[in-house]
């Protein structure tokens, strides 16, 4: 049996799986706009779509219950997806798991990392990730991502032999 | 002088303009996925680049203050630009200014939003707006638009002819 452990995200540990969307970046250019009444944290992550159209979607997700055991993870191989929590969703943390892997995603890469009030995350494509892990009730997420979702996922099961694999705060 | 009134942020009235991005939205597909714990409202809005990469960014806007004295507006001819409140600032409204013309914006046709807490709001391409209306403090914004800002700005000032225009809560 493994347990993950939790990391805060942070840029720097994120970079193989995405981008974080946060003002705390030290990596991104910072312009004043709006006569100095804005700035901008320009160009956090990109979006890609491969072509396709990039669309704007909210996703209302519930919690699957803690502690969850890793089964199972998805990618979306021609596009990246963020999620940023939106309205009261946005006080509140959330979890995501992410693995390296070509063909399939390697178990003993699994990472967890805890996404902060604040923080908002975009995985690149093909990163395989699980689908969002809320910690208790239900949250609202902004999702930036691909018009065809249906021709842009790819699920993998893990086999028993892998053994179970627990998440909790 | 005039003074503008605030409408409440709802579709059917905002459709000229760009997309209300919100899970209230009637007219838009809403589909369970995740094993039923996520619903997707599908679809509120296409991000528009022109061809150009589509990229996330982050503001942070001061209010300019309120009374407001409107006296520009701008737009972005190649590309769609989104802002949703992130955080803490999901919790709180905030102001748009927007405006029908081609060339020029028509001063008879300007009007006034209020987004509210949990909404967003993506403008269309080449639709005229004033800078985002923050009604006190500071509010931070998740910003999807095209990686060249530069390339796609028109701002316009109005003439003294028009007469004040004022907006306030």
């Amino acid at each position: 049996m493994k347990r993950l452990t939790i990391e805060p995200l942070e840029q720097g540990a994120f970079a193989p799986f995405g981008d974080v969307i946060d003002t705390r970046r030290r990596d991104a250019q910072c312009v004043a706009i709006n006569d100095g009444f804005t700035q901008r944290h320009h160009a956090l992550s990109p979006v890609q779509t491969e072509g396709n159209d990039p669309i704007l979607s909210v996703f209302e997700t519930r919690s699957f219950g803690l502690p969850l055991q890793i089964r199972m993870l998805e990618r979306h191989p021609r596009g990246s997806q963020a999620f940023i929590p939106m309205g009261d969703s946005g006080t509140r943390d959330f979890l995501i798991v992410v693995a390296e892997g070509d063909g399939a995603p390697d178990p003993e890469t699994i990472r967890a990392f805890r996404v902060s009030a604040g923080q908002g995350v975009n995985f690149h494509a093909g990163v395989w990730h699980h689908p969002n892990i809320v910690i208790e009730g239900s949250q609202t997420f902004l999702v930036v991502d691909r018009s065809d979702p249906a021709s842009n996922l790819e699920e993998f099961t893990f086999s028993d032999e892998v053994g179970p694999i627990w998440l909790d705060v």
